[in-house]
């Protein structure tokens, strides 16, 4: 795992996590929820690639061509998409290491305008925030955040605006961040389990 | 540009190609048709980024992070995908140059599978795949695709199997690779343009 270039860190160590958690990242947790949907016919979700400008690469052998030169993109969308459901899903994983509010330049303005984007073409559009000190992971409708800029000039979002807009994301042992439980009740009002029955 | 890995290496001179677009390969066409429908607020389809697994990273500085080492993986998804009409919309595109058949060893297993969980979960899955020397592009749908190898053992699909079977995407200066014109017409039984009218 590597640090990537948008001054936003990986915590390598998390205090106040759950024990069946410690030591899992966002990112890790999603994937393997995203593999449990998978694997249960419940929805096709998957990280995209981190985009690269590719500069040199060399070719000792045809089968194991090397990158030895290369540099991180500002990514164009966010980092998530799929489909559940029959509908698209797109959405953007963030963790803050704030006690009080999330910093909105973490999310690059062309990433809201992607999710902006999703919602007018029909998708479903969200974000997934987690307070690590406080081991909350919120689900973010992009609507919900495009209010609070429209109608806030600061530069971040209060803690206590999740805990009093946004849904808490269930977690469980084989489904960490079950976020298609939110999506369920908030997209197609249907209650609980993220089920293939 | 570079070489992947894979066995298929781009041409970097196409004969017998329309003035037009003399010299653009399909990526690059579609990416124009893409940005098009983008810009025109028809459709928001991408392509993903190469899949890499990054070895070392040199950091000079903070903002200028040098990827030294780092190797191409075999994707585990298709290249492109993102919604129209509210529809999920996955596909993969692949240049032939042959005049005979396609070989299927081009397109992975894996990608197969992915198609197959995608027309499962509701999705629009396809392939566009080209002749280069004929110039010719076609629409294959994915559930044209698996009912030919369930019915063949060949490992590779004749040239006229797509003339009989699969819709020739349209050109246009502006829209290189109109396959939402395609889907239109197999998908929502919508005749003509891809107007966001």
């Amino acid at each position: 795992m590597v640090n990537y270039p948008n001054g936003m860190k990986k915590k390598a160590t998390v205090q106040l996590r759950s024990t069946s958690n410690r030591g899992m990242d966002l990112e890790h947790e999603i994937n393997i929820t995203n593999q449990y949907y998978l694997d249960n016919d419940i929805a096709v979700i998957y990280k995209k690639p981190t985009p690269i400008t590719i500069v040199k690469v060399d070719y000792p052998k045809r089968s194991a061509a090397k990158i030895t030169e290369a540099y991180f993109q500002i990514p164009s969308t966010t980092d998530y998409n799929g489909i559940y459901e029959g509908k698209y899903v797109d959405f953007e994983a963030k963790e803050c290491s704030s006690r009080t509010s999330f910093p909105l330049k973490s999310i690059h303005a062309h990433q809201l305008r992607h999710l902006d984007a999703i919602i007018k073409n029909g998708g479903i559009g969200f974000l997934i925030i987690r307070f690590t000190l406080y081991n909350e992971t919120y689900f973010v409708k992009a609507m919900d955040l495009f209010a609070f800029i429209k109608a806030n000039t600061r530069k971040s979002i209060p803690y206590t605006w999740f805990k009093e807009n946004c849904d808490l994301i269930p977690v469980s042992y084989i489904k960490p961040v079950d976020y298609l439980q939110v999506v369920n009740r908030e997209y197609f009002k249907k209650g609980g389990e993220t089920s293939n029955g």
